[in-house]
């Protein structure tokens, strides 16, 4: 039985624990929140530990920690995390400077130690499905993948100024699904944007709406749009054109009812949002961690997945600022 | 190059006629009506000849002709123009008295000429595939067919009284379409209904929601409901169970525009009403027809096939007035 | 905090487990079953305690009783339960004989504790849905109901012989879900099947390719289908015709991948089956349940829903035997 | 009753008089076309007469000319039609050179002619739909629009060389869509491309896949995605976020049968082609040509409309070519 220890017991630490009580082979040890009523509330449920994260990533009974704070306290994490050995578990993004992320795979891989970039989408039945259907031939050759992903409303616009930009906080999801989906890497960004939703992001600096066209170096392409908000739920959808076929993986419909009238024929709107959207993701995704850890096979999008998202969206960024498309070393 | 007149210039009449302009090898060559006015706009249309359904019938230039007028001067001109030697299309229901058609196929069969019933839905792309598909051996045996037919909204009171009912005037199409797609005759029926969308209906003697239960010797089921109003279109719905998969054949939209919004995800109603949904319908029926003539091959459905609805229909009427099952001779 | 006790701790008392986990406000405190080995594998799980039946149902510690043992047990732990005060979630069918479930109402009745039967699709998200907005008039007069429901696979020969056939076995959910949708008891009941799917089936006196319609006082009409095979998964649908439009409970797929190719686009099968399809619905119907206790509301459905269904059962089959409607009292 | 004459008796000549054909008001008065047999089948079928160009533009018994004949022949013939005074049907592209369109706007204006550029896809249903539904305020804003639009097979390589390649000749259909749906004129675009349907294309200077983003003064923003190749029909999708929900036109089914099966649920492809999908769409555009011409009204597309995809063409190919985006004057 894996002893795993949660650093972060807010929403999507409190997602992981429920995993972890479905996932046959490990089990919630200790939990640790800056809040103590957070941590005693998910320790109560789990019949974990709470400790001080010092604790934990010392104790000698924890296996692994799933790292679920905020970013700026990642690399932090994860460089005492893997000094003391532990399989580390890490929320997206793994740090917004794609140089400390550098810093954390030299530890990481002197250490040894497994770690997963808890990029989800990858684990959704959806993009999982397509994926797999590509891998088994059954689209052919990959040629155009077309990604829409739109958040039902934008974040605070003081969150928005501390993100690190719409490229590095939401669609960096999106160039890691590019990644998956293309099966190569890219070699050019070129992205755009505007502030339609809300003025305040453009005076923030940032953008509300955006596309990126994302080529590779045998010509494949990628385009994704994103939006901050769309009034009928979470959007989240790829489509990958091949040479034999179309796979799509489409919205997922809040349930299954149907209303017929002089309107036309009405069905739900699209799950409301990620906890919901993925909530059978973040299980395969926590069953893919655990497995790794028992047959010591490396975790799946690892830390180099992490590095490489964030260096498109960084790519990206510049594309948005100077017009003109960025060339990926 | 057939020659084909047409007997009756209504709204019938002018789509076999517009289906006449599509088909290759046939022309619209006479028309008539008790209206002057109409058989001559159909006539300018067309290029015809505007003359008394006598002449029409007694003229050796034409070859065929389409009987679109009321049902009760179907026996009448079917008679006359079989003994003509005329090959005949001939709209449903061919009459209301199942003795009356007796006695048209005694004639028919005797002048050897060909005779198509306009149960149109046979031709339609949807029913038409799954039939094909059942005969492909797409879903082996079948074993249960569900049939749902519901008008847009129900005829005047006044053409009730004189319809012969609910399942001689509307569930007829499905009893048809039950024998088309269960491929083997039925047995026994049972069928019941209400007037529920509006009483005087009930107080003219007849109902307007209705479902009929047929079985096969072999035990194969199908279950038919009817509607005399639907919302949101003329829904027009088949679905063949079978060993190895189901068919369906679903409505067809007004169009392929779909809006998303809190309210969901909303798609066009279903296509008004049977101009509309079987246009393409008519002019495979008329395809058909032509084809036949060419050839020499007996259209199909047949005369017989006018025959068993319209004893299938007398069954379920007096199953409803009984309240128990009528089994067919 | 309630403390439940799990009466069998098969494949449905582990639903029940995991239900309980998720809902706030009552825990698994005690667990059961014939196998020592069930009982302790979810015993580690929850944190329960062992027990016989005799101790759980004596116990003062147990507030509420599942019972989730086979069919011949429930009269006897029903009647235990209720004298010793528990609230009962007793899975349905509640007995196969209606005077047995008249003396168990005799006797909950008189108890004056809650009672639950586990018509679990009642609290899907697809059927509640349609019958909260019928409440809400969303469609009017309710008129026509459809209810198609077929298993993917034939149970084992040797389970039909004892369940009572396919009416009180598998079409005792839609007999439910019928008076659910209709809103209005069922005054009279047509039934017939076959044995297509395996003549074995048959052989034992069943079939299983069934139909029925059921008719209410005022006219409204409800058709069920039932196949014991369904190649393309758990086919679980529901429609509701009304004055003013059209509800649908649609099948739920395994996932949202679709593709495209010169076959068309294929979309995935539905869910497998009950445990799948209706992962939710089991939750839901354990949360319904729980803030019964707490509210001190009566859970709904009740015992009595558990002998009116039995009622329609036993009158499809008698329909089926005779080969006529059969009135309902 | 206006008499046009159809210069070209090709495919989509007759397109064209089929749907005049439908229309009332206007009628087929004269054909030509460089192959005899052409000109006289269509004749025939619609009683025109057959003529030359010259005797056509010069008979005074014409109306309006349609111009479906070679892309290289259209200058010359709006030329002499516009001076002639005809009303002016002209298939997309109006000519491969802006200047050489900049000099039939000179002329067809200074003749006061009506003039209709052939962009049939805006009197498509589902395009048609969005752009009404879009003007009716039900998405708010417009933001983000995408436009899918595949063939199902490339043409031949000869054909390419002579095309003007993908931009000018294939997407040209999507460029007038986004101005269509966008409301609002281009000022940027950055496009890029690759020959991986067939590497031939590659070596005759032209792509085969490419996207384009778009961008309009006040931030809105298109993208478009073509292949020259669809296994499953010919794809054409728009879909346009708004502030306050999505318009989506889907593609059309090349009927309604869909079959369920252990592969799942399986609907029909695209319709294959052009003429297919959007017989409809002539039949709308021809109906709004003749509308025009009957109350006075200038025809839109005009041929301004015309030249403006022709530049967003034009600029594409220079940002595919020197691989930065291309600002519109």
């Amino acid at each position: 039985m894996l002893k795993i220890g949660i650093l972060g017991c807010g929403r999507i630490g409190q997602v992981h624990a429920r995993s972890l009580f479905m996932v046959e082979g490990a089990s919630v040890a200790a939990v640790t929140d800056a809040f103590p009523d957070a941590a005693n509330a998910l320790a109560q449920k789990t019949g974990a530990k709470v400790m001080s994260a010092e604790e934990m990533i010392a104790s000698p009974d924890i296996d692994a920690v799933i790292i679920g704070t905020p970013t700026d306290t990642h690399f932090d994490l994860i460089q005492r995390s893997a000094r003391a050995g532990k399989a580390i578990f890490c929320e997206k993004p793994v740090d917004m400077s794609a140089d400390r992320i550098r810093d954390c795979i030299t530890t990481v891989e002197a250490a040894g130690v497994a770690f997963l970039t808890g990029f989800n989408r990858r684990f959704d039945a959806g993009f999982a499905g397509i994926r797999a259907r590509i891998a088994a031939g059954e689209i052919g050759d990959v040629e155009l993948v077309t990604i829409l992903s739109r958040d039902p409303s934008p974040p605070p616009v003081a969150y928005i100024k501390s993100s690190g930009g719409l490229f590095r906080d939401m669609m960096i999801h999106d160039f890691d699904m590019a990644r998956f989906l293309l099966g190569e890497e890219i070699v050019r960004v070129y992205a755009t944007g505007s502030a339609l939703v809300d003025p305040a992001i453009g005076e923030a600096g940032d953008v509300d709406t955006a596309v990126a066209v994302l080529t590779t170096a045998s010509g494949k392409i990628c385009q994704i749009s994103n939006s901050r908000r769309a009034t009928y739920g979470y959007d989240q959808r790829a489509e990958v054109h091949g040479s034999l076929g179309l796979l799509k993986a489409n919205n997922v419909a809040e349930n299954n009812v149907e209303i017929a009238s002089g309107a036309g024929f009405c069905a739900a709107p699209a799950q409301h949002f990620f906890l919901e959207r993925y909530a059978g993701a973040y299980l395969a995704e926590m069953a893919h961690f655990v497995a790794c850890l028992q047959s010591g096979q490396a975790p799946s999008p690892g830390i180099r997945d992490g590095l490489a998202a964030q260096l498109i969206a960084d790519a990206a960024a510049t594309s948005l600022a100077t017009g003109v498309p960025v060339d990926l070393a």
